[in-house]
């Protein structure tokens, strides 16, 4: 596909809290609906722009990257202080570049990587309560690790799949995976995959936690996997915990 | 001093940004009205609480520490259930024990520490953008880290003491200074002293910053300490990014 014009690439961070989602919809604020009524106001022409995909409400990013294309001359640089001065206190773009022809932020897509924080104390966030989820039980961290494990590499992921996803095929492969706890307490698991299905982090950090309570075993949740089933699988964790870190894209397909 | 029942103490975190600080002041929500509210409608009896210290509007807490006096016959953690039940969700009591005797959480204080964050980078913070200091130009650390030496040990302050202040001596010991810069450029100060002045901290960073844009050497900010003069220290640092993280008792003096 040729564009007329000259492609600009955004790396994005935002608080989704006060967002219903990336995805522009009627009668409601998007990030993407924001992004680009900031565009409108400093190039005086309508700019659609293209995310390397949608988060949900109140997931956050530190690394969307999102692009679009304008016949304008600015400099890069111009385009990120601009947004930057135009855009509310909850969403800041970190870089802004210019893409190489045939650069596209959703299909250019090689990997990308998701961070999930879990407050594993026994009392509720104050200063992260709406950066993390709550979770009062102690978590068998060695466990939840053992099942880590079973996703490793290339699967069928139906079992994490929501319903309304319009994905081709639920094949995806995870290219790395990790868990830790910090002194706070605080539990972060990350999944970098080529794509991910819908609520695919979030099904499987819901079902990583039951292992960690012990009310599944690792060989359960590897189970869960085989199975294809996603009633067999955990309850979504909750949007807050989830943040977009990075997306990395390869050779640009021009 | 003997009281007349049980000495509870508690550990707060709380996010300061909704509050005119710590301190109960007539007509604005302060964050120490906001939990005798709570204790009161736990107890249904008028309970004043002492904090460690004040801290000022928009200043964090993740180790505040408070007590209270009750002739209730609770176990201390129905406190801290009860509590965060009826807090609101930017206050959240960490740790409630009853106290031995002489407890005083102001008079009993042996140190306390403080971090001050800084986001170093060009663009501003969207997810910590109530967290910390924006500072555009990066920091040069190597100076600030230089200067911080020389607050070490047993000074006179009043250079970096704020106008208001009741203290009856300008004289502090710092304990411990550090200074590190995370992967995301997140710098953070950490001052640990027997006690601090009116915005001690505040002053100190905001001319330390000064040094790390190199408007004053190391040099200048060991003479600033040593002259005395508030008027030749830099402007005060915004509140959002100081924490008070901890306090520390010594032996209780019953």
């Amino acid at each position: 596909v040729v564009s007329a014009g000259r492609i600009i690439k955004l790396v994005l961070e935002y608080d989704g809290g006060a967002y219903a989602g990336w995805q522009r919809q009627k009668g409601i604020i998007t990030i993407q609906e924001v992004i680009e009524t900031a565009l409108k106001t400093m190039l005086d022409e309508p700019i659609t722009i293209h995310g390397s995909g949608r988060t949900d409400a109140g997931v956050h990013a530190t690394g969307q990257v999102a692009h679009f294309v304008t016949g304008t001359t600015y400099e890069a640089d111009v385009f990120q202080n601009a947004l930057n001065a135009l855009l509310p206190p909850d969403i800041v773009v970190k870089e802004a570049s210019e893409a190489a022809a045939g650069f596209h932020a959703r299909y250019s897509v090689q990997s990308k990587r998701y961070h999930y924080l879990i407050w594993n104390r026994f009392f509720r966030p104050a200063l992260m309560r709406d950066r993390a989820w709550h979770v009062r039980v102690p978590l068998d961290l060695e466990a939840m690790a053992d099942a880590l494990k079973s996703i490793e590499g290339t699967h069928d992921f139906s079992a994490f799949q929501s319903s309304g996803s319009c994905a081709k095929s639920p094949i995806r492969t995870i290219l790395q995976q990790s868990l830790s706890r910090d002194v706070n307490g605080m539990v972060c698991v990350t999944l970098t995959a080529d794509g991910f299905l819908r609520h695919m982090v979030r099904n499987i950090v819901g079902t990583l936690v039951q292992v960690g309570r012990h009310s599944k075993t690792p060989s359960d949740f590897s189970d869960v996997l085989i199975g294809k089933n996603r009633s067999r699988a955990g309850p979504k964790a909750p949007p807050q915990g989830l943040y977009l870190v990075e997306v990395e894209y390869g050779q640009q397909s021009d």
